[in-house]
């Protein structure tokens, strides 16, 4: 079998690490009263770590700062070549949800590394917010998963070839 | 390979369905002012996961609404039989963290299931806690792992038979 | 001593009415996602009290859902219309923080009324937020002030005829 | 008329200064889950005048921190040692809502000072508290009010001579 096929459980003794790499979108957006504008922040996924108290060790690279339909293929192709360089096998990127899936279909056949996309649909400065929800949830999978890509969104893990984001239910679903 | 080593991602055309347990502990502790008094309460895992908008059927069962610390021997012994006679093979237990090592390894060697036990440092009604980020952890866990018993806390996942709480740092490690 | 002048602290045996007047502002936006836009929505105030549970009667009237910033005199001599025709004496009116103080020197010289302008600098929705303090601090103060008008805003009680919003330091103080 | 009824809205041009004494009570409990245990913290009024960005200033000192259930004769002559002796003449006073109409009545007749007493139903640590409310209603009304001593709970201003708690309707109310 394929050595990047050998991923799940890895209740190893050695330190779990993760990376996350963030891009903006709807989880980061903060409020900037003296602007009178609501616009992408610093990445909170940060906080939202620090406040789970978490027992791995993880590093956070900010790699854009943009609602993901402002997103151009060359932002896809520097979001692939980041995570391809990056040592670590283990990925959580933060992204808009509007283009998901595009960044995940754009991460297709990276070898040897399990990466998760994941975001909220509420920013997560919001008093009820998806977004520590989510980040737990590709927290969760990312370390659980076999080498691939995923979407984990709405609580579900989700192939993003087969994928798609229904609006009108503010919900990501499988393709038929 | 035996049938129920197949567990991991299941980006299945069913829909995705998940069972939820609860026994009580911090994670679903409320304050009673009238009583003074700071009490188990009813399930937190429900406001949880409406928050989250996930897109998976569920169904919460109350078991207990105990402090861990008074479990015995019998009310593990009735989570095991309950989850043993549960036709759906993906659970996720809420529990009182001081005593979770005790019940995942009462739940050893139950077969055809992935079950994973969480909870919470803090209250899941308190503005800053930890029991969102677990609760999707253990669910983004729970439909990636193979089939077992894990604890996941402090969003990392764990095999209880060699798992310890650490209560100076206020997290799970692995027992050396 | 003129009539209006008696309305400090009314520990009445009647019930205390208070009349809100909301027109939007900050402390109403809310974030939609569907539109990735972070607009004026629904009256928050009403959440605000009725988490509070307040002592008092109390009815809220919309009059407008704009950023105070596109107001204009049309808007600000319709809350001045509808405060006088209100038959509540105690009146507190939710706002944008931009041009308060605008609307607080419109509103000069109303006869037998306490009016409030409240609003925050942080959405109601958001976890961090002044919102809640500062409609308690206008509730607090409304029921205890003489008759006129004023501003409550950073815990403080304000004349608007001599006061001014500070930008840099994103905060309300007295012009000298 | 006597100098210290002159009270009510003191929009001075000289800085704004309140002193906080904290007793204890359910506003500044806080869960120890090391011990299991739900216990009266440290103030949690110095987090909220934090968040809400005061325009005054302040000096927070702890008396106690008790259960008002706990207070005994000997801590409420403290508490009126420590306000008779204390500079500032408008003071808050964050306190547990079970006794404290028994310390308002204790600090009847004190010259020359408004007291308001305040505190919460639910602990300020919880995601919905009425702590940041019922503080911004105490400073509102403080700086309003004439000399005297008041409770300040569910948006109202109450007598402590003439008020009770109504421990059903989780309310203070004017004794009949």
């Amino acid at each position: 079998m394929p050595i990047e096929s050998a991923q799940s459980f890895r209740a190893s003794s050695a330190m779990l690490r993760l990376k996350f790499f963030t891009t903006g979108g709807t989880i980061d957006k903060v409020y900037f009263d003296a602007k009178s504008e609501f616009e992408v922040g610093s990445p909170q996924v940060l906080e939202v770590i620090r406040e789970a108290n978490v027992a791995f060790e993880y590093d956070i690279e900010s790699i854009l700062r943009k609602d993901s339909l402002d997103m151009t293929d060359a932002d896809r192709a520097l979001v692939r070549e980041r995570v391809t360089a990056e040592p670590c096998s283990l990925i959580v990127i933060t992204h808009g949800t509007d283009m998901m899936v595009q960044t995940g279909r754009a991460l297709a056949g990276i070898p040897r590394k399990t990466i998760v996309l994941t975001g909220s649909m509420q920013p997560a400065r919001f008093r009820v917010t998806d977004a520590g929800f989510n980040i737990g949830a590709a927290i969760g999978a990312v370390q659980s998963l076999e080498h691939g890509v995923y979407i984990v969104m709405n609580g579900r893990v989700f192939d993003p070839q087969r994928t798609r984001k229904n609006i009108e239910k503010n919900c990501f679903e499988e393709e038929v």
